[in-house]
């Protein structure tokens, strides 16, 4: 569950920016592992990285073409096969995250035969992991938490992993997901893991580490939203968090999929130590990260603003402004 | 997921009665589903049924022979295979909890496929689950929780349902277990489930049902155990419970498996309602049931009596006492 950098990314010919959010996610938080891109005829996205062949691509050293698109359904267009094919002979590894493991594909599996490749598929995992054991494991951790699914976890966990290193601070982003599984390089789709084993493979993401560096998780689900709660807990428990970040989206109405409303940041900090302190008796809430791209700038501050207040914490949008008074409080928890 | 009945038990040549121990589950709370046994030469377990060949076990109807027994590692010993195609082809499904899948023994496979028999692996399942939905259903559940993992939770829950039963109510045991699963003819492992469906495959093990009927919903894991407590709380959102049982072990000074202190009731009481609540707002407790096997009978009673009064609810052991209390305290909370 290594992949080898750098990396090759294939758009195929899909029709819109969209569909390649996953390459564009790579491209953002890891130039410097994307050599270039390579796209079919009529492909309508662009990560703005050159466009490259098979073969320069060898030259450059690439050692993963990593399909970063989704199309509808999360198939592979068969028209892509021969390309993935020419990769495999050209001595490069394939990862991807569609539904389907690739090797189900007979000519993508025969060609990774004949060439001794790896084929990576993110949201599948052949990890014998054991259950959880709950020990307290050395280093420190963050964990981002949510008060729904999709409100910007993992883009709060890498602008954290970037302020976090760009003060000189010891830190791993640490990707439970498919996207962060490409920027991270390594890692498990928590959410495809058997139920048995959620808080094992948060462990297993998640080892000993030196005193003083920080895994910055990226967490998944909620525990307010009634299907993905197992995943939340699970990793929560796994990740025996020091700290973490609330992440919300402040105009949705109702959590994603279902019918239940969304819920307090009071209660989502409150249920999370409740849950938390099962494998962490120390755990904390250090910020509160906002997607405000639905609300006005001024309105935004306004907001920002009134939550630092409420809750005594940094409160942020890791977009339109910076992680940095999140670090500072990390680092006031947590002094060297 | 669907077992056809009645069963024929096969015991194999196991060494000792604990090996049998799903086959006497079984046959202690379906005795009208037990047609007969079939050991092989050396087997030291006995269920005490009465022992038929495959012949037999046709003649009296049997749909299903369910390997009942767990032998080091859930292996299947290579000479109990000649039997299992044997039954196959006299027309029997088969069923097993071993943790490899039927269809992977290619003699089997082979005989399955040529008398169009069902292979059921309690432990694998390919029932498409949805992603849970949380909407309230109609008809009344219970669930029973547990301070730890192994603590009667399935015992209590198949002695409420008889006792219900018995009173006249309408219930049906739900199995959420391999165990469970022959019991009850119906259900999935969950904690074999994809981590993103376990609220979603509780939901489909109890669906809508009429008005007063009572699913008993048979618990797993617990909320405080660092391993499993994602599988607990999918189930939990996933059950939608009025009403729950916490099952308990008084001289266990561990959680299974790990170095966790055993919770108290209390906090089992009320963490089950913080999470419970989110899908149902009057989620409550009507009862604790607690396994006293390693107590004298004069200590258990004191026991059971001071939690009783600690608690205000019925506290009794489901098999050394009877469950008749919590079944009062279910009608009063629910008056049909």
């Amino acid at each position: 569950m290594e992949l080898k950098k750098p990396y090759l990314l294939f758009l195929g010919d899909v029709q819109d920016q969209l569909a390649a959010k996953t390459a564009q996610g790579i491209v953002d938080w890891r130039p410097e592992w994307c050599i270039g891109q390579l796209r079919l005829e009529g492909c309508k996205a662009d990560t703005g990285l050159e466009d490259i062949d098979i073969k320069t691509a060898v030259e450059h050293g690439v050692g993963t073409m990593v399909i970063g698109v989704a199309n509808s359904g999360g198939m592979l267009p068969a028209h892509w096969i021969s390309n993935i094919v020419e990769a495999l002979d050209a001595g490069l590894d394939i990862a991807t995250g569609l539904h389907k493991r690739l090797a189900s594909i007979p000519a993508v599996a025969a060609a990774a035969e004949r060439n001794g490749r790896q084929l990576f598929d993110a949201r599948f995992n052949d990890i014998g992991f054991a259950t959880g054991k709950g020990h307290k494991r050395t280093g420190l951790r963050l964990l981002t938490v949510g008060t729904d699914c999709s409100v910007g976890k993992k883009y709060t966990s890498l602008a954290l992993e970037k302020a976090m290193i760009s003060r000189g601070m010891n830190a791993d982003f640490r990707a439970t997901g498919q996207t962060g599984l490409f920027i991270s390089g390594r890692g498990v789709a928590i959410d495809a893991v058997v139920a048995d084993f959620i808080s094992g493979a948060a462990e297993w993401i998640s080892p000993d580490n030196d005193a003083g560096h920080w895994d910055v998780i990226e967490g998944q689900g909620s525990l307010f939203h009634p299907a993905f709660a197992g995943v939340t807990i699970g990793l929560l428990h796994g990740s025996q968090p020091d700290a973490f970040v609330v992440c919300h989206e402040p105009t949705r109405t109702r959590m994603r999929g279902v019918e239940h409303p969304i819920p307090s940041i009071q209660q989502v900090i409150d249920l999370t130590v409740d849950n938390g302190r099962l494998t962490n008796p120390d755990i904390r809430c250090i910020g509160i990260a906002v997607n405000t791209s639905n609300l006005e700038d001024a309105a935004a501050n306004t907001y920002l603003a009134g939550l630092a207040k409420e809750y005594g914490l940094p409160a942020v949008d890791p977009i339109r402004g910076d992680v940095g008074p999140i670090v500072d409080e990390l680092q006031r928890n947590f002094p060297a």
